[in-house]
């Protein structure tokens, strides 16, 4: 029987009803005994009792921590969290934990356990499931569907099928035959070394959703006010304006102080390519990085761990354009 | 016979490659030639030729004036558009023209019209049977969907279906039958009064998407640079973090500094709803303004446009609490 461990962090799965709105109260021991039955040895450890918008990168070291610190005592780990930023963590996560050695899936529900019509049950018995029987990896199992961790979006606020993975298909989506794996060359990741726990990170960066009338110089006032770094979402394939309010020319100067900016899509779905527009060359030559078809969860989260390392601009343009957890698809 | 206008402004739709990637560069008439015999009257007014990255404010206006200026004379108008910041200028437009008497239809491609495969020939075709058959209002067809303007996002950065309708179904959808209209009571919207031009706008805001480790100070920064009003892309339902970066403490400053604050989703899908978790109660508590189930590009433009009118914080509050245009189901 597998050993398995769930880490509880809180969110609306152990949400209850209070005056001020619903807080999240219940144990990870509660949890497991709202689930019923499983085939499978399940341990718990309570190691944070947050609402998920509260969930910031002191909370991602702590709980990338303690899967280190367990990662040779299971088989798998179950972290329960919030919906709001699990797509965040668990980007993270892939970066904190190169080569983790067991599959650690982060889970949660748009609705509490404790009510009668809850998506708790079937989310949380999906990832016990995918802990059990997955490769290991960093992953975020939610509505039938096993995604790789850093490619999950959040994309709807209530219908219990919140999340997505984007620009790759899900691991593994449930049928009547259990779990069934996705054979896509993507994820035939070979694991090369020894688990890697590092939680240096830099988080004074800042993520800007480009639109018309945008003044580029917020983006200086943001540098000077302790921004290090900047992902921009940009238009479509990652154009931005050059005229009258000049962000091409921004970026170039930002590049030169040392501020590296990474330009994604503010389009949910499909791969930035800004050699393909007049537009997006013009930012390439001033040196912008392209997130490719990245999320903006991992490449906010890429750029402060780039950030953290203590790489340059020109270390963090290589860095984007290597593949490390499964996280961009490079031409 | 409908009359009706073509207003081209350059994009994709009219680009043509060249050393410095695709530009645009074809002209309406171009435009017409490429797409063969309609059953329309069709004039064409060449009032722009940009990539529509580089489509801002000042575009907006000039749009909306022609628009305005036409809309006597013609029985539709179709503006050729790059897909890029489409949806902001037709929900900009939805703002700065309300009442418009007849139907205005914003449509382009994702690959140039000279392009043997180009979605332009379909795209063009829909806005014009958009233009003469839909109701008056701001309309933006695309890959067989004919969508309220300033309900639509890009979300796709290279498939010809690159818009979506989010919140409410597409006005109308083509089939064999043609244009199929929803009969939804969200489009049985009245028309109440005479067509206004309001071109006021200020457009000294910013749109931030919240991330776990964002610092509150630089909204602050922001301020002190000139930004006269924030969207903030919140998590979910519109929650935020309030323990040691407390955005809910900074967005109460900010309000009472006079400078409106508009907490948003940053999931593409459903709506935000600040009163059901303790997070976003707080938020509401300090007087931030929910965008409910808006598009960013229907709040962000929304904003711009109530700042232009000279309206407080509390007026824009009521602003946002009304429907203008389609753009927001209240409860």
């Amino acid at each position: 029987m597998k050993k398995l461990l769930l880490l509880s962090t809180g969110g609306t799965i152990a949400s209850v009803a209070s005056n001020a709105g619903l807080v999240p109260k219940e144990t990870g021991e509660e949890l497991i005994k709202m689930l019923g039955k499983l085939p499978y040895d399940i341990h718990v450890e309570d190691i944070l009792q947050l609402d998920s918008s509260n969930i910031q990168p002191e909370e991602w070291k702590f709980i990338a921590q303690n899967i280190y610190k367990y990662r040779n005592d299971y088989d798998g780990i179950v972290v329960s969290h919030g919906t709001d930023t699990m797509a965040y963590t668990a980007s993270m996560l892939s970066f904190m934990l190169k080569n983790i050695n067991i599959p650690v899936v982060l889970t949660g529900s748009q609705v509490p356990i404790n009510v009668v019509l809850s998506d708790a049950h079937d989310n949380l018995r999906l990832a016990f499931a995918a802990a059990a029987t997955c490769p290991p990896d960093i992953y975020l199992a939610f509505h039938n569907k096993v995604m790789l961790g850093c490619r999950s979006v959040k994309v709807r606020t209530t219908n219990f099928d919140a999340f997505e993975s984007v620009n790759v298909p899900p691991v593994a989506t449930v049928s009547s035959d259990g779990l069934v794996f996705n054979t896509d060359d993507h994820f035939q990741k070979k694991h090369d070394g020894e688990p890697v726990l590092n939680t240096k990170i830099n988080s004074h960066v800042s993520l800007v959703k480009l639109f018309p009338g945008f003044d580029p110089n917020l983006l200086f006032a943001m540098v000077d006010s302790g921004c290090r770094g900047i992902v921009i979402e940009a238009y479509g394939l990652g154009g931005m304006n050059f005229i009258r309010r000049n962000m091409v020319a921004a970026i170039g100067k930002l590049i030169r102080r040392g501020i590296p900016v990474v330009a994604s899509s503010q389009c949910l779905y499909e791969r930035s390519d800004l050699t393909k527009y007049e537009v997006g060359r013009e930012a390439l030559l001033e040196g912008a990085i392209s997130a490719c078809d990245m999320t903006s969860e991992s490449a906010i989260t890429k750029l402060m761990w780039a950030l953290g390392q203590g790489m340059d601009v020109h270390e963090i343009d290589d860095f984007f354009n290597t593949n490390v957890a499964g996280e961009v698809t490079l031409k």
